[in-house]
């Protein structure tokens, strides 16, 4: 990876649009204390981005700034070649549109200094697809954040069939240095991994609401006042684990297994085959990493009764418990 | 509904069962200041169940005991007539085995009060299936929880086609009354709302694992780093609301549509038609409340950085942050 810069030696990033997620973005750079190139083509992208970093900043300030962070620290530019001028870092958030995205990736591709990486916000498209128009694909990669950028940690890393795989280690490298929590995928699947299981959410909600079997304040309901409260501190995976009792995800699996074979919704379950379950297994026990289940649970129960304060402080911005 | 006790004259309820899920029951009902007859017929029952409430009840003396809330106000009986004797309501926590819970469930209807509710925490059978053995099923309703019971406040209520609509409101204003959050389904759909959203998630997630395309610890991360930190405040139908823009959830809709069609998990779509369309709609309205988009935001965002907070705190009890 001698090719590509020392994460301590960049000072500054660019970001190739400036709406939501680009805005969010430069607002979180700058936090890490770096200075932001803002590439936006709207007579207003300045003003809206003064806006977006304004209001971002307070909580940004509240989980804590880099030595020398300035919410002033950043330029807007309207020329591509200006703005990416001798920066070490580019993240591109152009909208979603495959033929916008391909275009704009070549264009930041030929622009940029030979050993520079570009990171790409999308949700959706595949590197591969969206490098098809760049003489140099090997150092653009996606790295997709989560709404807000700035407050979200998780950043999904994945290179396409023609990116440098250093290009694709070293950007991971780049977003845990500067505090994202990174996933690095080692191929290419629609929507991630993430938004995969958003969706699946999402897909079988619609169904519910489409049949009447469930209004959507009764779906959101179900989350928020249930398995939601488990999630930001144990996944799903770790939460089944749980589930299990001392016998844990081994347990869950032999007694729920045959359930899998139930319509518990519109989707198929894969064949619960041995490799499966010993995949599984030894991920969570991976997880685990040595905490026993009465650690396990202390964690879980603390998390649930803490978010739960939070939550109803939000709600009940008077303090007031309802109950 | 004359025929059904008054929530505030009842001070016994009774909890069939006394393993994780009924013991913690019991640990609720003795917090909100009720006296609890426990049946289990395991001889080391009132040992483990003793351990349960000791270490439940910190939890809830930190999430607010009601006056006169006693952790000793138990009592344990392997008779199951002494054990339901004048008391107001029953919970059933029996295993998972549905000729155990249509044989307990039916010696549980005889037994009480003939104007007492009897709730099952079964998490996937249907009351219409479980009460086949019972003479009078009018008064036997699902009255699903979440682990664990004394601190997700999540509980779903359907009756069976035998159950009196009467018996499954009243099941629901008491659970209210003692202060959970309840979801009343007016049909009973396998796996209920929670689990099944859980489970499209679960099953998804598994997909992924059996073809290599995460990890374990990927897809765990991907939650708790990524949409799960939203979650505990907003569903994902008011995140989608939100992710809309000005636009809301119609914008979502008409941008991302077309994306339904998508291979993003293994689950197909419902068809967006002009009415599911309208539904999912109107139910943000619904929950929105009038609140504007800068107050959704700003109540996302602080609920986003208060749980990062909590959870941070519960990772590193040190205190330091990592980044």
């Amino acid at each position: 990876m001698s090719n590509y810069p020392e994460f301590e030696d960049i000072s500054t990033v660019a970001c190739i649009g400036a709406g939501t997620i680009g805005g969010g973005w430069a607002a979180y750079f700058l936090s890490r204390g770096l200075a932001v190139r803002v590439w936006d083509p709207a007579p207003d992208a300045e003003v809206k981005l003064r806006r977006l970093i304004d209001a971002a900043w307070p909580a940004l300030t509240t989980l804590g700034l880099a030595k020398n962070a300035s919410k002033d620290n950043f330029t807007v530019h309207t020329d591509l070649d200006e703005a990416v001028a001798g920066v070490g870092f580019v993240q591109e958030s152009a909208p979603e549109d495959l033929t916008l995205k391909q275009e704009l990736l070549a264009r930041v591709a030929a622009a940029v200094a030979s050993n520079v990486v570009v990171g790409s916000s999308t949700s959706g498209y595949g590197m591969t697809e969206m490098a098809q128009a760049a003489a140099d694909p090997s150092r653009l990669v996606v790295g997709h954040p989560f709404n807000p950028p700035y407050l979200i940690p998780l950043v999904e890393v994945v290179g396409g069939e023609q990116t440098d795989p250093q290009a694709t280690s070293w950007a991971s490298g780049w977003y845990e240095y500067i505090g994202k929590s990174v996933i690095t995928m080692d191929r290419e699947v629609p929507g991630f991994i993430a938004n995969r299981l958003q969706e699946a959410l999402w897909r079988e909600a619609l169904h519910m609401v489409d049949n009447g079997e469930a209004t959507v304040e009764q779906i959101d309901t179900a989350i928020t006042d249930g398995p939601g409260l488990r999630w930001p501190l144990q996944g799903p995976m770790l939460t089944f684990h749980l589930a299990g009792g001392e016998g844990g995800m081994a347990h869950m699996l032999d007694h729920f297994g045959p359930s899998l074979k139930s319509p518990w919704t519109r989707l198929d379950a894969p064949e619960l085959t041995t490799k499966l379950r010993q995949d599984v297994i030894d991920g969570c026990d991976i997880e685990a990493n040595g905490r026993s289940f009465t650690d396990l649970i202390a964690q879980r129960d603390a998390a649930i009764i803490a978010v739960r304060q939070v939550v109803d402080g939000i709600r009940t911005p008077t303090g007031a418990r309802q109950e």
